[in-house]
């Protein structure tokens, strides 16, 4: 019941991200560029907020255009990102997303994540499986070798290159190919559905991963940390997903990977 | 006349690939992946074949899929990738295309490139504009600082890597951000439609660029190798597609690059 309403919700959203008109951007301004990605993420949000909270008005809200965020996780809470892949959103790359984790006492007991342009939602609930619309998945048992690779750039820490661009170039002829595609929530996505297998991005934060990361350990998958360790809702870190091989062997490969850099 | 024949044909090679079954795949299957891959492959192109020969029986044909390629472009011929991005397509990425191009007497006169997961035909036919479905595009001014990077691996040449990382980590801090979304018919038409500026890889092959080339040129964008000089539709080369100012700002820091590494 919860999940019809919320699915109502997140796809009206989507039709509204997906209509935007374009016909007047000038995409070689940086400031059009910005105001079109705050505007249609904030007009996004505040419908959002209104439509979850007729739902269950109790839960509080974390979203990435608020900044009366939620600063604990008991009760009921939404974690929201209005528009997940604002870059491609404002370049009309058709490749981004809505995200709204419901998240109980400290644990994500929904998540969803839709991609309006392909029309397809990623969903799960906490003991029920993984889904794409009505399809069930789960993710395989490839090994890193045989994996595609995604990553995420950073691009709001420049100071993160470096051994982003190191990292991936070191572990590509371990890997099939990569993929960088622009949306941390889809990127999850696609590895619970086995689109690619395992994913990293050196910083991140909650409203990117905490839809995704309830739809991927549903689908068998796992998520952490890049060193392994516990993701937090509360506030960013660093990201590995992938199936239980995948995952294990990125994460070794990093390991070793920032002990021979030092 | 010819447009529209055309058209329908490559729309009906697109239901056909959006709509294989993936239910048997085991994806950590090297071997399954390939046979995949291949029959697919195979399928499409001697279905694009088969129907492209009634439109235009005298033309002469040159395609991935085929060891009896053209070695000649005088008169008419077909330049056919009947699964471009085919590691996406594989793993039911929902990112690939068919591309069709029409030379004559070694000019592209006609250029489709067709993605069946979004329904979105790039087409252009030579002097008469570029189009999206039936809306026109052409590229704006934007210069490299403000630009989203495509790039290709070239994962068929590990040789090529290591430049291929080094310049993008060189050029990450003189963009926006980049992407990798896996195939190359679609990264140019997405250059031509603004969804991203600029991209290059170190090599490609003719059916990769053919059709795109010209759905740029007529957006009004430029594409050449990554040193500036034609590209060649009967052998592979690399490839930078851009709009004026992108293009050129990519060349000249190419260049420079390739200088400082001696």
């Amino acid at each position: 019941m919860l999940k019809e309403k919320i699915e109502k919700v997140i796809k009206e959203a989507g039709q509204y991200v997906k209509n935007v008109d374009y016909s007047h951007v000038e995409m070689h301004s940086k400031l059009n560029f910005r105001d079109l990605c705050t505007e249609h993420d904030e007009k996004t949000q505040a419908f959002l907020y209104a439509e979850l909270k007729k739902i269950l008005p109790e839960a509080k809200f974390i979203g990435e255009e608020d900044s009366h965020s939620s600063e604990s996780l008991e009760g009921y809470c939404f974690i929201i990102d209005p528009i997940d892949g604002t870059t491609n959103f404002a370049l009309d790359y058709h490749h981004s997303a809505i995200s709204i984790a419901l998240v109980k006492d400290g644990e994500v007991v929904l998540g969803m994540v839709y991609n309006p342009y392909l029309d397809e939602l990623f969903w799960a609930e906490k003991g029920k499986g993984a889904y794409v619309n009505e399809k069930p998945i789960s993710v395989y048992d490839t090994d890193l070798k045989h994996s595609l690779l995604g990553f995420g750039t950073s691009p709001y820490h420049m100071e993160l290159a470096k051994e982003t661009f190191d990292l991936t170039y070191s572990i590509y002829p371990h890997v099939m190919d990569i993929r960088r595609c622009g949306s941390a929530a889809l990127d999850i996505c696609y590895v619970a559905a086995n689109r690619q297998n395992v994913f990293f991005e050196t910083i991140l934060q909650p409203w990117d991963y905490a839809a995704a990361s309830l739809i991927l350990s549903e689908a068998g998958g796992m998520i952490t940390d890049m060193l392994g360790g516990r993701i937090d809702l509360l506030h960013g870190c660093s990201i590995c997903a992938g199936n239980g091989r995948s995952h294990a062997e990125f994460i070794d490969y990093y390991k070793s990977f920032k002990e021979r850099r030092g």
